[in-house]
């Protein structure tokens, strides 16, 4: 036996996260670039952990690392435990990383006991940041044979270079990328599973270590709505010869706010967020009623019907706001990610595994999304595993306890067992 | 006589404006410096129309002027009638200059016949517009002692000069302004009395040509409150873990806007206006919950108890804000402006005098700030007579018909007849 595989398994965690973060780091934080240097500097570290564990490890033609036990040589279609190296710039070390430990971990620990579970695949994915490309899940999206040759000429964020340059420069077959050729179609996998940190606060909140997710969120968009009233004289126009932009705004978002409560008690999932929301810094002044307003507006819901009907409330209340107030809304174009939903069956693996191990399993919706998302919408059942992190992701402070970490390892590894 | 004094009253209107506007056009509109150039020529076409009308004209230390009845040798305390004669840059014909031109039109309809009215001025005031030098009613302030020697220390809005400058280039007697010196005290004026444009809607909404002001609105203001959420991952936050900023600043004023509406059916004279409400413009996204909200507000009433009454309605509004969202609202210096009072007894005048001419005489309350404030707050009775103007002021767009213009020539004449 050599050194690693002798490591407690919070020992080996420690391991793999402090060397694949060391060779990473990028004060504050780590950067991996999608289809770069760190990311691939990540990839060459996890390969040489998965070998000094005794696992077989190969490159695809989209240069995503998969790794298996070297004794099983079944042929049967595998479940896939897996998730990405790549981080966003300046990001934290576990968004990523995290699913990638537990996938080769649990792999591991089938060692010398292949026949126990399915056949088992680790997989460490490229690109899933929308960071550096400004597209988000691109590793899972060109093995599946849905990235799409539009994509290769994406930008990368500091305006020089493209994602087809990079993925030349690693070496990956881009012509069949522009192709749409999958090299993993449905029935080529049992099942995709994925464990994450949580990138919300609800199970540091609960108090829940980990977590099975129900479904992803999909999410409607528009970046820009304007609303358009009239600019006056703050103090010489009367309220009923207004047309107050701010105002009209406030009433929109006030009232689908108060929607969104009852909603929610109605038991629906659903998020809406209007981030930007500004007057116009060209002619606003405080002595001025403003004319006009920019709002974002986004709905997420694991549920496309029920971003559809929100939506058509918006609408509808803008309409509502347009005739009592003299305003008037323009949409910018719309922008719609469809919903994934996991695989109640795998939903229910992951519940019985973590009663056999002394206790029962919460559910939540993942309001972020995860190539677990790609991999349901084609055809693949797929599941996830939260683990309680907290200070969100896509910073430095993410913060995941290695206790919550392992326990989200039992669990994959006691699912995949009882297949 | 001469050719002006043979005039009919229109084309004598006609001929002040088109001279003094083609004198000081700057196209889009008109240019009329304070304590500058455009303002000195609009000054001397002035005087000169005034000597050809008849008029006495003679020029005060700090370079008012003013007209009069040659034949009126009263000491007595007169009777006021002025306005400005400054504009903004590229401003519209009437705001100001209309005053002055009533006033003088006014004065010379008693040319011969001075024993009929109390002892009457004409008085065209400089530096009305703060657009200038960032302070408005300098003029009126100098003129009753109240400037004061900070404010000669006001730079230009191009960054060159001071206001002191451009009065010491004019001949003026900055060290008196220093000093508090009043050129009139309260006892030197039986009332001073402005008409000038309607700078709101009201007028043309009801079709009122002509009204008498009731008070001239003060105002209290914060520039930048700010309002501080927590910024967080628009999928991944629940409802009941978020601190919205956006979302809580659309309550607060629709919270307010609700009172207010309540409170004017209640009778009480009151605007509100945030015209500036801006999520953070360095790090705002889409996809991100809004952690921080930066708005002004501006509360304007001709009454000071019902501005303060709305303000604490405010601070409160906030707390329970605060309380339920878990945000946190801090506001910067409070800056306020007082209202001011015109005379009953000189309303009374106007609309008996109205009822005189044939037609009862609405009254309205001033939105926008006027020199006659700055009179009344300095214990002389003070009154305005506004006139419907379209497009509001302040633009080039000012649109007010001379027929609407004579009828507060013929009310001013009417009132100041039987004092």
């Amino acid at each position: 036996m050599n050194a690693v595989s002798t490591l407690s398994a919070a020992a080996l965690a420690e391991r793999i996260f402090g060397t694949v973060g060391g060779l990473t780091r990028d004060d504050p934080g780590v950067s991996r670039e999608s289809f770069g240097a760190g990311e691939s500097r990540a990839m060459e570290a996890v390969a040489a952990i998965a070998a000094e564990l005794g696992l077989a490890c190969e490159t695809d033609a989209y240069k995503n690392l998969w790794m298996r036990l070297p004794e099983d040589a079944r042929a049967a279609p595998p479940v896939i435990l897996g998730s990405h190296l790549d981080s966003v710039p300046h990001g934290g070390n576990f968004d990523g990383l995290a699913g990638v430990a537990a996938a080769m971990m649990a792999l591991a620990r089938y060692r010398g006991r292949a026949a126990e579970a399915p056949p088992l695949r680790a997989l460490a994915l490229r690109g899933e940041e929308s960071a550096w490309y400004g597209k988000a899940y691109l590793g899972s999206l060109a093995l599946t044979g849905k990235l799409g040759g539009e994509a290769l000429a994406l930008r990368h964020r500091d305006g020089h270079g493209t994602l087809g340059g990079a993925m030349a420069m690693l070496g990956i077959d881009t012509e069949a990328i522009r192709a749409g050729k999958p090299l993993l179609a449905p029935g080529d996998a049992a099942a995709y599973l994925e464990l994450h940190i949580e990138q919300g606060p609800v199970m540091t909140a609960r108090g829940w270590p980990v977590t099975a997710v129900t479904g992803i969120r999909g999410n409607l968009r528009h970046n820009a709505v304007r609303c358009t009233g009239e600019a006056g004289h703050s103090g010489a126009v009367p309220r009923w010869l207004r047309k107050d932009a701010v105002l009209a705004v406030a009433e929109l978002l006030s009232r689908m706010d108060e929607h969104w409560r009852v909603l929610l008690q109605m038991g629906m999932d659903l998020v809406m967020t209007s981030g930007i929301c500004t007057t116009s810094p060209d002619s606003h002044a405080v002595s001025v009623i403003p004319g006009e307003v920019r709002f974002s507006l986004e709905i997420r819901s694991q549920d496309a019907a029920t971003m559809e009907r929100f939506y058509d409330l918006v609408r509808e209340e803008c309409r509502a706001v347009e005739k009592s107030r003299g305003v008037a809304f323009t949409f910018d174009t719309r922008i719609d990610t469809a919903p994934a939903t996991m695989d109640p069956a795998w939903i229910a693996r992951l519940q019985a595994a973590s009663l056999r191990l002394g206790s029962p399993l919460e559910t939540i919706p993942s309001g972020a999304g995860h190539d677990a998302a790609v991999f349901a919408n084609a055809g693949i059942p797929a599941a996830m595993v939260f683990v309680r992190n907290e200070n969100g992701s896509h910073n430095p402070h993410e913060a995941m306890d290695i206790a919550d970490f392992l326990k989200g390892v039992d669990l994959l590894t006691e699912a995949v067992r009882t297949v």
